[in-house]
């Protein structure tokens, strides 16, 4: 049997609004009310921190609270993508200014980090992509993003930088938006303490296959360094309560996980605008444990030895004898 | 040449907000700027309102405001989609209250339509639809949303109501989803002042040919009340500047609207979040009319010629005769 | 518990060609060879036959064969899609003659289905549609269809004709295209004995929830005559093992057949290229059973009070208690 | 004025088949018809071969037609997707002789074209991928992969390797996929003379934006070595007439392909199953030459002033200057 982690970005458990509808639930929580609803899940044993204006201006009581409660951070993220200043790319912008700025949050959010005693830091640059045709040029915004993440990368080494991909959304193009393409801008810059946050939704709505993926990214010798859960129909970041919808894609992932010796938390990042959230954080816990049980109680050699039979047929039956 | 009549959406050229980033501009404008706005882009000759609370509360002036520009209000729509009671539909609610209200807030926005000389009332019904496997009975809920129906249809019969679809967004999956999902129902209830406004970008990313949509509205008998553009990359409504990605499936689109003799609005509908929304719309209509020139030079007897001949290679010749 | 009645299309125990490899498999199977082959699986009941050449020229010889085996002829579907002169459209073809051509077909095919006892006669029109912009008449094209469509339920009243609906392949766009335009196009042309075939994969691939597709045909009273079921990714008609990929969306779709009053059979129309087609078909079989044993052990009481409940929660909980 | 280089695969002036249709065309040409044919199109200046059993058998045939022809050779691919004995993978496969066959089959047809003056070898591989969950280990039949190429980039260092990668189809996932994630395979393995065959329509089925993979791949030193020119609609392999349907992407992939230098040949690689193909290879040569001098007429500066400015409204604006 695997060691269960599991975690969820903060804000999760709290209120959400899309492009229509500014406030689907009446009253914000406080700090204090979303670490104890997180505390109050089975299961759970982390949180993880996006550093928006709302933190950041609390980071004392933050700190006070984390202490009390019996969660460990599992890792802190810069915002990069709520402030406005941000809007045509935060670590890729075309103004040094903005660069200075997002580089300057990070350290320190990096140094929020350490000072509780957490040795990951995470990224994901939302706004940092295009959205028209001849709107943008690629190599040197790209150039720009690299010499940001070189500088944050050589400010801490002894923190663990993780990036998270994404193909679009909120720009209709990102830049660090696949596994393969963030992992090659890595070993170009030679960044050793930088690795990957893979969100499952992400990949699996930009057609990888998150199993794949995540072999992949052990092959080629990248860090893969957290998971984000949640769910989709595939073709956008639905984000909705994980395993709800998928169930045999999400077996192989958990295989592929362990396999590859993936020891980190799992990290639940998902938006249910319109239900209680700190439940339906507890329904993809629920979810997530029973699937992992179910790799608990497969045989690993008997799945390796149809891996290496390379038969649709096999891998039906298997499928069928670990799920049924 | 065929007579332009361009419109927008009048908070199309204010601000913009999606989930992650609560306001991409610094200040909203006010309705007299937003009327302003409009009246200063060439070729608009129409506005489009969305009753949200903003407007509603603020009938008189908007009157008074429309009254001395020189926009005609091509339609009134009424919002079910921003308010927080409609999360789990508005005229599909399970819950009787809910749809007394948005009935009784329809039928204040017909009447405001009336009162400025404006006879088509819309609705786009975001909220209607669901999120997950098993959580709504299909049957009951659309069985509900015909009974609101009715008694809008009842209520004005002096009114056109034209219904929008989407497929999906805000919700995973909604009931006003297509074409011929909202024909078929129209038809099933027997409404006679029911028709369809069809937004480009929600046919073309829902899988739709647009061009072929607007045929099939036409040999069905149903009504094309409204046109929205915007231009998106296929799989999202991504809300882009019209014109600004699809060139060859516009001219096509443009093609059927003239050979079905559709003679209403094109109303811009797109959501500018990082550019000034008001120069954004002015590119629509920039594209928009240059395309629509080169169907006014085109002839359409060739065009008739071609699409009787079913031939891949002779479409290619007569695609590039109207554009090159 | 409810009755399986399992089958499969008769070449579907067969071998296979895509666009790159003319031959998967050394050496095709006789048609004795397939009757045997789908005799031999499990669960398996009945058979359905695709009218290709190769059929039509042994039509004494199959008759036998079913005759002397155990399986019961679910469907006869005419081939509108192999022949090469159907390539610009059978049923909605401008050459009159082409038409003429696949009306007798279909009438002979008709026929057929009587002498062997199977009232059920199914058209998939795969080359009715188009490829490119400006190649086609979309309203002629459709109304050759319809007259076509009127013609043959006028020939045979006694018989009941499953149009199975596709939005792409081969062609680029096809003109049965959905659940809703399909029923729309009967409801249009009035005719009693013309129903759907619904095939799982089309609907999931073209953005439907199947489950809710069922739901609506039962609403609207089309008639649902036929289930073709296999899996795919979302994207495309990948025609893989019923049951394999998906999970959850089935359950659904199993409960809404029941709710619905569903009796006929469940075939499997699926597309194993590199795998022994047969074990491929028992494989679907296993799993379609292990799904419908899942709802068997359901409460259909609790499943409805959780449809009217609208939560997303509560539905994640349902479905946890269904599935683990 | 760019120089035009255009060019087509042997057999893409053929007849074609799918899954369904064995034969769209009653009688298939001959080698020295398909040369012919070819040599007749205006603006084609070159041929591309791919080494199925029908080339490879008529070597000598073949070598004699294209000394007597017009036609420069472009590029000799392997064909390791049409035979049987590839359906589970070749370059990849578990099985050691089939690797065996497929490597001695690659220096084979590397050795033909260093015997007709060609220098370009270029691979597909369609088989190499997998289409169940829990069918494939990705790792092992990736360095699998890996060790056939080293081999064949060893055996003859004078001859450039290009990788076609495509996301699937005829596997629903292949290997080679992306043009990050075959970057990162080719970086990896440390390969000088290998480097990347970029179609068109697979990279913009897969959600590239084509414009910005070449610049990608421009900035990571890989080598561009082929382009492969067709068109679709955004969610599969349709392989159209290249320009039929998209414009505005194909002038910013043309923009990109100068910026960086590409100087290579423009190979059309489209199946026009129903239509004369060597007319709609006619077609497609007239409709890029016509993108091509939308380009040419451009002003270099000001594109680049627009793109560094980083606006949507410039960009529109500027896309309108160039295209209108």
């Amino acid at each position: 049997m695997s060691k269960r982690n599991y975690s969820v970005f903060i804000d999760h458990v709290g209120t959400f609004s899309d492009r229509y509808c500014a406030a689907y639930s009446e009253k914000p929580f406080t700090i204090a009310e979303k670490i104890e609803r997180i505390s109050s899940i089975p299961l759970l044993t982390g949180v993880d921190l996006n550093m928006t204006d709302d933190y950041t201006l609390a980071k004392d009581e933050l700190t006070e609270l984390l202490k009390n409660s019996r969660l460990k951070v599992n890792s802190v993220m810069v915002d990069s993508t709520a402030k406005r200043i941000y809007k045509q790319g935060a670590f890729s912008s075309r103004d040094k200014d903005v660069r200075a700025q997002i580089v300057a949050e990070s350290k320190a959010a990096m140094d929020f980090a350490a000072s509780i005693g957490c040795n990951l830091f995470a990224i994901w640059p939302g706004q940092d992509g295009y959205d028209y045709h001849f709107q943008a040029d690629y190599e040197t915004e790209r150039r720009l993003f690299g010499e940001c993440l070189k500088e944050l990368s050589a400010y801490r080494p002894d923190m663990q930088i993780a990036l998270e991909y994404k193909p679009k959304e909120p720009r209709c193009h990102c830049y660090i938006d696949t596994m393969a393409g963030t992992l090659l801008m890595i070993e170009k810059l030679g960044l050793d303490n930088v690795g990957i946050a893979m969100d499952y939704g992400h990949s699996f709505f930009s057609g990888e296959n998150p199993a794949e993926a995540v072999a992949l990214l052990h092959m080629y010798g990248g860090k893969l360094l957290a998971i984000h859960m949640n769910d989709n129909y595939g073709s956008w970041d639905d984000d909705m309560i994980a395993g709800s919808i998928n169930t045999i894609p999400y077996l192989e992932f958990i295989y592929w996980l362990r396999k590859t010796g993936y020891t980190g938390a799992i990290t639940f990042d998902q938006f249910p605008y319109r239900e209680e959230s700190r439940d339906a954080v507890a329904e993809s816990a629920a979810w997530f444990d029973w699937l992992e049980s179910k790799i608990d109680a497969a045989d690993p050699d008997e799945i390796e030895a149809v891996l290496a039979k390379k038969d649709g047929v096999a891998a039906s039956r298997l499928m069928r004898k670990i799920l049924c």
